[in-house]
């Protein structure tokens, strides 16, 4: 199924630009980055409970926030993009 | 149906930063902010298409990017949220 992962990390200090990182470089293992602070990840259940446990496990959840949607398996037609396909600090190739 | 609204927008410049005010405007017009570049709106087909509309009109699609996510009617186990509930510069009420 398609997960969407949305991510707000606070980078106010060096620790948060770290976690911010983290939260990137483990995301970059299941998914593909569409927006700076978007990742968009084919996963099956097991797959989406680890990287919910592991994404938890690196925020700081007084300052930092995770949001998962779940499009399931027919999700073609139901992600629009307008403009740019790349996000400024791309690291990854795009599904779309 | 529950739409979810992603954005880029490139702010390297005031044009950009004013770009970045008016997605945020637009977006306020027709949803909630549950971080600070993703908007959860609950829209008919209607609406959805004057939001796109609204806010491809507004950007610059060589800088910029948008992204529309359709969680349909059923969304509520759809979505999960770990961390703070508020962005940084939260400007409205969040759903969750």
């Amino acid at each position: 199924m398609l997960v969407l992962v949305t991510y707000d990390v606070s980078t106010l200090d060096s620790e948060g630009q770290r976690r911010l990182r983290n939260v990137s470089k483990i995301c970059q293992n299941y998914g593909q980055r569409v927006q700076n602070s978007v990742f968009e990840c084919i996963v099956d259940a097991t797959e989406f409970t680890t990287l919910k446990l592991k994404l938890a496990d690196v925020i700081d959840e007084d300052q930092d926030s995770l949001r998962f949607y779940q499009l399931g398996n027919n999700y073609k037609n139901k992600v629009e993009h307008i403009g740019v396909k790349e996000s400024l600090d791309m690291e990854g190739p795009l599904i779309f």
